[in-house]
């Protein structure tokens, strides 16, 4: 595996496999890998021929008194990872590769799928991933992205993006992956008390919750929502921010459910912030580490 | 030369040339061509082996009451111009090729350089432009773009994006091509009439009155602006919008001015709005045709 934290290198590392015709894909990651990176490396190996890994915790996504300083960083247990999963290039650039004059003036949005979800929480964020998801494609040109489905909306919007602004990126979205008890693989999850922990798998179970009410034949969101709020409602820990059911493309909010329409939550549980969403109706999508 | 009006057979029509390692241009333009239009094919040729001129007229950056639907249009005529000049690629895609889903939910801007000059009395228009150029340069991937200096704040706009998104395409500005007159070429120029036309060339005698002005020592914003507007005033018909003396990068105004400080103007001349714009200071910038 070849290690690069500059444009220039990163674009000698690719140069060789760009020429004789291979097909490159990027993974791009905020870093302290888990399995639901890894597997993202084999869903992009299963596309292409040479996969490129990115790592870099852009500032541009956080917002005032959220945790940019104390995200986890573990760069050299990372490179072990990566490397031993098949990663052809590691690409670890700093902030004055990314941002060399600061904070760009150039600002990407999608009002229509930023406004909704986590949007509506975290304002900027998206928009700052917008940027770096814009970024990245460009010094890397990649055929295919693959994103995990865990950050639904932020896929969403980069297929957007990559739809409306002519990127000829095919953007692949990997399965949810999961610990064995259900909680979604997240490197915020070390932020989780041991108590908090041991609540955290009721999010996946408020997704089944919802799922097989629909399957029981419940159609009306107002009702399944209320289903998986029932769920998350047994532990006194968890304040959920919102639980919607939407559109899987557009992101808008329906009335009626079926089956494609996801179920997107997010939740505060202590201190930490947790996300999870489920497809309805369709087959699990999911799979456990 | 090779017509495209298709995405795919654009991208067949660059393939070989790519394949082959030639250094790829592009020249944007919204047709009826002129000799500045062509003088850019030249530009471009002398930075690049294969030159592509895209063609067409973005419905994007036209706001409500705009002259959208009189823009004039001359595709044979502009076909056998650009041959003549050596264009490789004439891409003149249709809406559908550019907007299948019609406007894009995605949006570009950088406010800091759009709220100004044109782009305070053209709301939305600059963040069009952005659109539909990120588009044509992903569509493209060329490894030179070519604009006139004539769009100013447009050529300002690019580059900035270019350089925040990582875009990797060298951006040249080519110089303002005038008539014999000095009227500064554009397509635009077809809607003046005989009285309005014969009072059109005072806005680059009022740059030059500017010019001499600092060349006499006066650094004074708005001394200098005060003297371009003086010569504009000798016209009833001229009723100026906006003459400002702006930095080159950022286009934010300046209180005294130094050589390289960009003195911008509009007009309305009749019902058509007409630009201009020089470098102060530096050796004189542009053509006669």
């Amino acid at each position: 595996m070849i290690r690069a934290d500059s444009l220039t290198g990163l674009r000698l590392a690719i140069s060789a496999a760009r020429r004789s015709g291979r097909r490159v894909a990027l993974v791009p990651t905020m870093g302290f890998l888990h399995e639901g990176h890894l597997s993202l490396v084999d869903l992009a190996r299963a596309h292409a021929d040479f996969v490129v890994m990115s790592l870099y915790v852009n500032p541009l996504q956080f917002g005032p008194g959220e945790d940019l300083d104390r995200y986890p960083r573990a760069l050299e247990r990372d490179a072990a990872l990566a490397a031993e999963r098949g990663v052809d290039v590691l690409y670890a650039p700093g902030d004055a590769q990314m941002y060399p004059h600061g904070a760009p003036a150039l600002t990407l949005d999608a009002p229509e799928l930023t406004a909704r979800l986590c949007g509506a929480f975290r304002p900027g964020h998206f928009q700052g991933v917008l940027v770096v998801v814009a970024k990245l494609f460009n010094q890397v040109r990649p055929d295919v992205a693959v994103f995990g489905r865990k950050d639904y909306q932020q896929l969403a919007l980069v297929r957007r993006m990559v739809r409306d602004l002519d990127m000829g990126i095919e953007v692949l979205g990997g399965p949810i992956v999961r610990e064995a008890d259900g909680l979604a693989m997240s490197s915020r999850n070390v932020y989780l008390s041991p108590a908090e922990r041991k609540d955290a798998p009721l999010l996946n179970r408020a997704l089944e919750d919802a799922d097989a009410a629909l399957a029981a034949g419940d159609t009306g969101t107002a009702a399944i929502v209320e289903v998986a709020r029932a769920r998350l409602g047994t532990s006194s820990r968890i304040r959920p921010q919102y639980i919607e059911l939407v559109d899987p493309e557009t992101l808008a909010g329906v009335d009626r459910v079926v089956p494609g329409h996801v179920l997107a939550l997010a939740v505060h549980l202590g201190s930490t912030r947790l996300l999870d969403n489920r497809a309805l109706g369709g087959p699990a999508p999911d799979r456990m580490a």
